[in-house]
């Protein structure tokens, strides 16, 4: 059993990793996006790290998988009677990581160190790892001008159409030992891209300077899960935004962005039609169901990519050798 | 109806002062405690401020005067989770001003005018302000040395027996121009010293330098309200730390301790028995029942304060005209 590394964010991204952690257990290291994060209230939100959190912990709310079961509101509440500021629903448990996340970030420890203290204290035995210690930016512009992530989401409901995206700062941005380790693993056997959106939480890991050479490195097999089932998304806005970016919304589309990267991509059994198409690319294929709705479905999605990857990888091995 | 100015902290203070504040309301200024504050998972705390917005705004508890109704305490559970720091129980609602008024002292905004907007937001029309923007910090000189009295309140639990209190700060410290405003009032009509621990609730306000001169510049009649009754405290360890200080735990001792600064004294009907020889010291004195235990406890024992303020002025005028 070697080490697994994730990449990805958001909720698609928290329930495959979780499903590969009860895989993998502390052989799983996960690269979470950060070009997400801002201040509210002087508190850093870090909302790709969070989800994560609550999944790997098996504390969060089975239906909205960004937030701990059981949430409640009630400092919300008297932020909304004392006239705000309420744009973030900010949740009385979740206020308890983004207080220690402060606390330690303003004794100048590092997100990573911060971010694996936390997992720590939540009894989490996979690697939580931010994608890096310097600040990212996520920028998306859209018909109505350039905006941080968090203004189109919360501000604006991700309405405007968006034109294009920016990592502002990834170009300088260090890859950080922790990542570099994980990657590193002389025993790596996979790294998977969660389905998560491609825009604004996979991209802005992969644009993290350093960070698609360091993928490859090892030379594991690299496989993509698709966010897309038959034409819409998983969940969130990737099909609204590959259309207006002018794209097909489809798996062999995400097969088409990562080509450069990946060796193989899983996509639902109901886009297996697209399967032909996609290996044409050079790309391999496995079909399964992907839509995660339970614990159940998330170990199995899991089961089935590692099972992937290794056929990937034995495939390949034939093939240098012939 | 002339501006009443009342001076405190604690529960005891904030009771009293939500009876003058309905027989005042804009005409009210209370004059609040700020020795206690300390600043916990970096936010800053000011209890007897906090404790004052929530009596002034009819949200506090019925039981728990400290509190807003209804507190939860979601964040605590999960800081409890996470390892801590858990010391001070921060609720759910209370940490909706400890966020604002962090935000806002981080924008370098003063402590009175984040506090008057604070109560302005909670829509209360009397002037909440604290002692002054100085930073005073109370510190509890004890037989196990000498901390804050955050340290000594919530570590120790009041347990070390007291040996004196500083006002670190103080006498550097500058008074407001809004407490200046509220003590020079043309129409001020009485000045109450509210029934809460003299040590730490009131000598800190006290010890502001200016405070006290400032308190007689208009000559109207300063009352103090006994917080003992029949040898014990209303509420807190105001009797623990008399005792402890070698002086006599009743409302006497109280009328000695503020004798240079006060008019007369309000006693609870228990101890009319002290009333003559607090009058031989040269103190007016009324007796009545000072518990109280709800609303109109409250509003009775501020239109008690303010007639006994009104006949002692009289007095005054007559004995000036003989």
């Amino acid at each position: 059993m070697g080490t697994v590394v994730a990449l990805g964010g958001q909720v698609g991204g928290a329930k495959l990793a979780e499903g590969l952690y009860r895989l993998r257990g502390a052989k799983l290291a996960v690269i979470v996006n950060t070009g997400d994060d801002y201040d509210y209230l002087g508190l850093p939100i870090s909302p790709d790290v969070d989800t994560m959190l609550y999944a790997l912990a098996g504390i969060a709310d089975a239906n909205k998988g960004w937030e701990p079961a059981g949430e409640s509101f009630a400092c919300h509440g008297m932020l909304t009677r004392l006239g705000g500021p309420v744009e973030v629903p900010l949740g009385d448990r979740a206020l308890a990581l983004h207080l220690l996340r402060a606390e330690a970030l303003r004794a100048e420890r590092a997100p990573t160190a911060v971010t694996l203290e936390l997992a720590q204290r939540l009894g989490i035995e996979a690697r939580v790892l931010p994608m890096c210690d310097d600040p990212v930016r996520t920028v998306v512009h859209t018909e109505s001008g350039a905006m941080s992530f968090r203004d189109y989401f919360i501000d604006l409901k991700c309405e405007p159409a968006v034109l294009g995206f920016q990592y502002g700062g990834a170009d300088e941005a260090r890859l950080s030992d922790e990542v570099l380790d994980a990657l590193h693993a002389a025993d790596l056997e996979a790294v998977v891209l969660c389905p998560c959106n491609p825009y604004h939480a996979l991209q802005p890991i992969l644009a993290v300077n350093g960070m698609r050479a360091a993928l490859r490195k090892r030379g594991a097999p690299v496989i993509a899960v698709s966010p897309i089932i038959g034409g819409r998304a998983l969940q969130g806005s990737a099909a609204k935004m590959m259309q207006e970016l002018g794209r097909e919304v489809s798996a062999r589309a995400i097969a088409m962005q990562y080509r450069k990267l990946i060796d193989g991509i899983v996509i639902d059994s109901a886009d297996e039609a697209l399967a032909e198409g996609i290996r044409a690319g050079g790309v391999e294929v496995l079909a399964v169901p992907t839509f995660m709705r339970n614990a159940d479905d998330r170990l199995k999605l899991a089961r089935a990519v590692l099972d992937f990857a290794r056929d990937v990888r034995m495939r390949r091995e034939v093939a240098a050798d012939a």
